[in-house]
């Protein structure tokens, strides 16, 4: 009876503010977006151990996102507090894929897949991801069990 | 020989800002969300005759986005001049789905399919489409030609 | 000798996010002003005891801001540890007047002087502070040092 | 009896969109500061000749602004067509300062008074304006006749 949580699973706690609401009251759906890269860059630096500066400046890659698929089941309003539960699912030669559903304690508000590429800042293209970003990937996606979708 | 634009086709144009930019030097992509869901507004007002504020004010409806599916095929830098071209697809009972790509000269950005639903304010649910919006987007898409996907 | 904090001051961190910031690699100074104002609606629901939603809810006020004075001292960087420190400073008949001094480490990057103001939501104009949010007020004044400016 | 808009007069019609509006239904003030900044960079482009993108690339030079003063009269609304004019006031060594007056109609929403200035990107510090800039900005200043605050 295993309880730990996987090491491929991260959460991040936002609460909706003024700034992301809509005059119908509702979080307007790009703003989710932010909420949403916020969670994939608190989890670079929490479980990668690479913040997106130390990215940045120390391996010269930036991670730009290349494909989302978004489902919106339930509006969200001023003040929820909206817990972003991200899965990292597969890592590629140079792309990572991640689960995000973001929940309201019972309710699923959405649920989006991401991907994303590591890109060279000099060379301006996908490059494979550098060893010491992916040798941590595996040992995070070694160390998960398995979630069904 | 017909070289009309089909009436459920629509573009729009918007400039790359610096407002829309990070550190890499290119478009964030939760600001082309704001682009697209104007895109959208831009289409009711032009094509299906109602704003956004009309709809809010005279129908009280409002119409969130429900699905999203997007991919980033190319980076956008500072200035770009970003055609985006908007071809509705289809209607169901409270719900419309649009393709949306997003051009910059020969090249394709990004691409989403979009569905938003009708969603009364008072009774905060999906309700039909009003007969004054469902006639006009009956029509529109009656005289659409069929564009592949 | 009395070290306590002063009830008219608060103060809010907001580390600096891929979100916040430009092609310079800086924040953008328009996203400064999301973080006053959520530092704001943070001391709203902290020492005054209503959050904004509940202001709307329950007092059928909103606060919008008629007034802004910003100086900014030094650029910030990504991933930056912002301190937002807010002193509220007076109260008028339906007027509320904050600042503000953004810091990190030793660093002053800003300074805002804020006045916002009480608006009843079905006149749509100014009204005088309810009871209850003025006397919670007042009390906060009236215990608060004098911090010179 | 000279009719001619002065050269250091510029106009920039911007709609209020969905993207910039609140719960309350108004524009969100921080949104403004986007619409400023967008003022602003149009004027360089229509007025002075150098786009932001330009400014950077040929002469790595970035402007950023470092007081803003500003009063918000009336609030704006979904939809609302404003008016920003800007009158450019002043330059220094290596400074500028712009006068934006918001309308609607008759109506003036809001005015700030903006100082931004040139800081070399290499240096990253402050330097004096690049003479093909001073010298496009003294004669937008010669030419322009005197208005009144």
């Amino acid at each position: 009876m295993d309880e730990a949580i996987p090491a491929n699973f991260f959460e991040e706690v936002q609460t909706v503010r003024f700034q992301h609401c809509d005059p119908a009251g509702i979080v307007f759906y790009p703003r989710y977006y932010e909420m949403l890269n916020l969670t994939v860059e608190r989890f670079f630096e929490s479980h990668i151990g690479w913040s997106f500066h130390q990215l940045h400046m120390d391996l010269h890659v930036t991670v730009p996102t290349v494909r989302i698929e978004t489902d919106f089941f339930e509006a969200s309003w001023l003040e929820d507090r909206l817990q972003f539960q991200l899965r990292l699912d597969r890592i590629g030669r140079s792309s990572l894929t991640f689960n995000i559903s973001c929940r309201c304690g019972d309710e699923e508000r959405l649920k989006a897949i991401i991907t994303l590429v590591c890109i060279d800042f000099t060379k301006k293209k996908a490059v494979p991801w550098p060893d010491r970003i992916r040798s941590r990937i595996e040992a995070i996606l070694a160390n998960a069990v398995t979630v069904p979708a």
